[in-house]
């Protein structure tokens, strides 16, 4: 392949090293793991929608939309000109609407409520210059009705969560819920009728503060009174159901807020029965402002709030509508490339070695006997659901002990030598294991397995020999912040 | 979110319901355990490279390619001007250029040799109408080295390759193996110096019939016996070393001939001991014109040989190059996407159900304390690793029996009513058990758990109940052909 221009990294594409992967999987098996014990099923749509499909949910999307053109046609032709039949294509920039399309598409297909889950990469066309990422992976899960969706499904978000983030090596999380019917009603029952403009200056609170919220609030028509109940609405957070009691006693009344308060309450309950000290209620959450229905979530981690949230989602009342039925649904998303992103570079997380391997076999020579003996040995271990790898070379022992260290591979393994071959370096064996402090003296009479980390080396059969569970993959440790 | 155009599915694009989801997700978590094993570490590349560089591997992949433009742009500016100092970015159509640019971008980082495996999307601009995939997926492994590579690691590809097939639902392979310098050498020892131009012949074998190749090379200026010589050459396939004695019957040599035969002979015997069967010297393939320089493989489905190659690569000796270093590799490629997508349209492989969850907890009422009781059985299978769901509603058991056959759920689990409840569908239950066949009668004292297929039903403890082995999970399953 020619070379071509200056390999440059493209800001707003994170790329890992093997180690740093090794992180990223376990982060993505296990989040995928639980939703499988949730019973939600996996779908994967396909990366492009017709760019009118994406670019309906409002003006504000447009710009972070990627359009696809072949490089033939653009070449060829101006923009605007599609010489196919098809509509213009864009990549997804969430799942949202991908989910929404697939159910109107396969509904006949598909049995309702549908639980699906789904792991994919998004993208969004951000000015690279704003460091944010471009191409970034997320996991949702919904529940989709058609027709009606229980409320109970809404405690079911939470309890997902919960359950993935309980399993993963990062700092202790907090699950935030609230209900758009409370602030709706609340507003309402105040006299407030702009409830999305309110809402807006609330969502501004932990930006610009109370000061701020109460006088733009004032501008939009608002007395200071009103106002000021909306900041003590804003500020109740309560890790049981005593917001309720906190909300009523600020005086307000209306029906909406009456059946928001009992559904949120119904949620704190639920979740805290299962994964207590996950949630907590906290009433100025507001999110997708002209999408969500019912309750919202935000999840942030303790000690990094500053993060914001890695994790939300909502109910909404209309995912998507066939015009004779409508599909009512509930879901939450995990920013997954911004909590592993964010982890590894704050150094809060690792892997163990940088290979899947766990044992390195050695080569006792060059020659294909000694070779195939290495193979036969990396076949068995590998039968038995050990990975290894074979080292590259019959170097001196000493230099493939070195190889294993270097990627973290805590065994090798020494095959015996052949009886009618040379075994050259059966001597280098000596020489290798006093310099790595190895036990082992004179060439070997069988198998030999050394743990490199300890120098400890033992006799060992590739149809018996199994190492510590804790050894068998890489594992993925939390480190001290 | 407001409806827009009709949906239509977009040809080119694959999407699956959940079911066969479940068996793409076999083939690629098969196909990842099995690279693992093998000591291969994931990386995941970005999805777009600069164009330039995705273009510089010849003209013929031009038109292939998809470039990106923020929808923004688009409107306001002609596609030549670029408003940014960035290159203009298109989607990567394999996963070879993105590997040669993360080695040539990371190479201080990672230990050499690098063995690394790669499941990701790629993208073609392909005309849709030509019924081609325009997105799917591949699964790569690649070792590769800085400097020089050991011929010992392209016995090292059809090895692991065989591993996954023979752990998949799916028919019979074969993996075809070839080395270059065998074709190369056997011409230059013909005296023919057009090598490239005869191999490009000689590949079209298959498409084309024996006459027509011996017709075209001679129209190139080879004689009437040089071109029957290629195209015995071509024709020789064997599953054992005798393809070398039947070369040298030829009557050509020349130096890379016989380099060219000890290659495959070695890769041959080393594949056949640890996976006898799985491989077959054809002398036919030719694959990567001016790319691979050694061993070359191609797979097929025996009684499916038509669908083509599933499984191809070869070595290369400059995968890239900053000037310094050059890096050879050798490397193989499932083609994830057309495989199973091959075997569900023939309907050759199945999942057992279309959910991950193994039981579905039933709702005994719709009263709190009966759901709470319902989610309670639900943590605790989850906790013991067995997935399930939760019935949607407290509707008659039959009903909820029902739910559950129409996912393929195989158990149904009926919590104990409350003491203190209602339990106004204990009535329903006879009703459900004598509908389906169930022996209980009469409102139960303890959990029970059914067997849906069966219709057996039998007390069972959340904590201690474990369905059988084969239940746990979805199965996927080959089907009769």
């Amino acid at each position: 392949m020619p070379a071509v221009s200056k390999i440059a990294p493209l800001s707003g594409f994170p790329e890992y090293l093997p180690a740093d992967r090794i992180v990223e999987q376990h982060f993505l098996d296990t989040i995928r793991e639980v939703f499988e014990l949730h019973g939600f099923s996996s779908i994967e749509t396909r990366s492009v929608e017709p760019v009118e499909r994406l670019s309906a949910q409002g003006e504000d999307t447009d710009k972070e939309i990627y359009t696809l053109a072949r490089l033939a046609d653009t070449a060829a032709t101006s923009p605007g000109e599609n010489r196919s039949r098809e509509p213009r294509l864009g990549l997804h920039f969430d799942l949202t609407v991908p989910l929404a399309r697939y159910v109107l598409e396969h509904a006949g297909h598909l049995n309702f409520p549908f639980r699906r889950y789904q792991i994919q990469k998004v993208w969004r066309g951000e000015r690279p210059q704003e460091g944010r990422y471009r191409e970034f992976t997320q996991a949702d899960v919904d529940v989709i009705d058609a027709g009606t969706l229980s409320a109970h499904f809404e405690a079911e978000m939470p309890i997902v969560v919960a359950d993935a983030f309980v399993r993963l090596p990062m700092p202790d999380f907090v699950i935030g819920v609230n209900n758009r019917k409370i602030a709706e009603g609340f507003y309402r029952g105040l006299g407030l009728t702009d409830i999305t403009g309110t809402l807006r200056v609330v969502d501004k609170l932990d930006k610009i503060g109370p000061d701020a919220v109460v006088q733009l609030l004032t501008e939009t028509g608002a007395s200071v009174s009103q106002a000021d109940a909306c900041l003590n609405l804003a500020r109740i957070r309560t890790v049981d159901e005593s917001f309720v009691d906190r909300v009523w006693a600020l005086g307000v009344e209306h029906p909406m807020l009456e059946e928001g308060l009992a559904a949120l309450a119904a949620v704190v309950r639920t979740v805290s029965a299962v994964a207590p000290g996950t949630i907590v209620a906290d009433l100025k959450i507001a999110r997708g402002l002209d999408y969500y229905t019912g309750t919202v979530y935000e999840t942030t981690l303790l000690g990094y709030e500053k993060w914001g949230s890695f994790c939300s989602g909502g109910r909404y009342d209309s995912l998507a509508s066939d015009g004779k039925t409508t599909y009512p649904g509930v879901g939450i998303s995990i920013g997954v490339s911004r909590l592993v992103g964010l982890l590894i570079g704050e150094g809060l997380v690792r892997a163990s070695r940088s290979t899947p391997a766990c044992v390195l076999v050695a080569r006792v020579s060059e020659s294909e006997a000694d070779r195939a003996r290495s193979l036969a040995v990396a076949t068995q271990l590998r039968r038995r659901g050990i990975a290894c790898e074979m080292a590259p070379s019959a170097s001196k022992f000493g230099k493939q002990i070195r190889y294993a260290d270097r990627r973290g591979i805590p065994f090798v393994w020494f095959p015996a030598p052949g009886e009618s071959d040379a075994a050259p370096n059966a001597h280098d064996d000596v020489r290798g294991q006093a310099e790595n402090g190895g036990a082992a003296a004179g060439p070997q009479a069988s198998d030999e397995v050394k743990d490199i980390r300890s120098g400890e080396q033992v006799p060992a059969d590739a149809t018996t020999w199994t190492p510590p569970d804790a050894d068998l993959h890489p594992r993925v440790i939390p480190m001290p912040a």
